[in-house]
């Protein structure tokens, strides 16, 4: 496993793997793995020739009196595990590697990026789609591996693909949870003893929205209303937004639709979660 | 020559001369081809195993009211030129092609953009960027032919390469004149015989401007004020600017320094024309 930290240098590594028709698969990461990023990694071990992983805590995705520079930094771990699960490359770079003096150029995914969690963080998302537009281009992969958890960033990065013509095939991979239903997040880290606790309102509301949906109910309205009802039950949980959406553009849907998705972002404590679900067929 | 509309199609063209190892320029245009064009076609046949020509009348980047509808094509002549000029791929695609339903991801290079050209045509380098960002990821070019005739459009594209990471080199070559100093520019179609003499002005000006500093004038404003002199006294010319500028950040400079740009656009009745100069040792 080689570990790199000057773009150009894991330029011309992936570049001479694709002149020997290899195939790349690459997983962007913040580090701080856990199994969720492995299932990512391990998809795409089985999937190509090559593994490239990225870790890097991308400064423009993080807004004012946002977790920068506390978010949890475990390199050294991080590539410990890449090691253990077969990966190829490690993309290690430093700020100044990404964004030198003079930096000015971003990619901004319109429409979709000023909803939901952009709402709550402003260029947030800006900053998710100008990092892998750059990694993209960096390391040319022909697979690009993403989570369900984080939902609204695989259908921005999705359409940036798609927009900008970038020659790779975004895979979105199921939300990986802990056996009570908590969505895996490098942020769960942040939680003590009771916020853990309180935190699976998120789940437990998504699986109450899915038993309603279940049993007949298609008022959009009606099911955020019991969703809020639970959650609002468990203090510190405080609410950031709930949202019955369809997946390409994101509109808030006032009935139920197939593949319609439902996803919600709670503040408990200080600490800010999101989890989602689809809905299947109705 | 082939000529191919499909963004898929032309992608597996590049591709496979890439895996051959052939290096490819290419030349982004708007058609209306004139020698301005032509030379950067040129030094693109020298330079490379494959020249790849686009023509496209990007609809991103003009603004409401600007010329977009009455824009010239002349696509048939083009391409009768790209074949004279030994050209092996002319890229051709039609907006939807381009600009699919539900396009939304657009490419900003902040603080280059909104000055200069940018204050008097907002958005104009926005639609740049993203075309060219599109481009790049259609046609994986080793390099890149701007023309130095659109100074600020070259400073912006530079930036962007750079800060995204596209693996190409950017050449710039410079301005193709007539005879008598105009600037060529598919939109010097739009003067009447009147206006293209009056037209002049913009070349006279920055010709002004270099006598002046040839005899020693250091200071940017009696040189602006000098050449806005020259230029009022030509009706219908109007100025939209002047300015004296450093080549990478496009401040404006109150000395001449080396490298500095000249540029200016002047409004010929309807019609707006830019051009520029690049003082070298003073």
């Amino acid at each position: 496993m080689k570990i790199i930290r000057d773009p150009e240098k894991i330029s011309i590594e992936t570049g001479k793997n694709k002149q020997l028709k290899k195939r790349i698969g690459f997983v962007p990461t913040m580090g701080a793995l856990h199994p969720g990023h492995f299932s990512l990694i391990s998809r795409a071990r089985k999937e190509n020739d090559i593994v490239a992983v990225s870790i890097f805590v991308n400064p423009a995705q993080f807004g004012k009196g946002e977790d920068f520079k506390k978010y949890p930094r475990r390199f050294k771990q991080d590539i410990e595990s890449c090691r253990r699960l077969g990966v190829d490359l490690v993309f290690l770079p430093d700020r100044d590697n990404m964004y030198p003096e003079g930096y000015s150029t971003f990619v901004n995914v319109d429409n979709l990026s000023d909803c939901l969690c952009g709402a709550s963080r402003p260029g947030h998302f800006r900053g998710v789609a100008t990092v892998v537009a750059k990694l993209l281009n960096i390391l040319h992969p022909d697979a690009l591996y993403l989570g369900q958890k984080d939902a609204q960033q695989a259908i921005i990065i999705s359409r940036m693909v798609k927009d900008l013509n970038f020659p790779v095939k975004v895979k979105v991979l199921p939300t990986v949870r802990q056996e009570d239903g908590l969505a895996l997040s490098s942020r769960n880290a942040y939680l003590n003893k009771q916020e853990r606790s309180v935190a699976l309102v998120l789940s437990k509301a998504l699986r109450l929205a899915e038993t309603l949906i279940r049993n007949g109910q298609r008022n959009c309205g009606r099911i955020i209303s019991r969703m809020r009802q639970l959650i609002e039950k468990n203090r510190p949980a405080k609410i950031d937004y709930i949202a019955i959406i369809d997946p390409e553009q994101l509109k808030e849907l006032r009935k139920i639709e197939p593949g319609c998705l439902i996803a919600l972002a709670v503040k408990i404590g200080k600490v800010r979660l999101i989890d989602n679900t689809v809905i299947g067929r109705v």
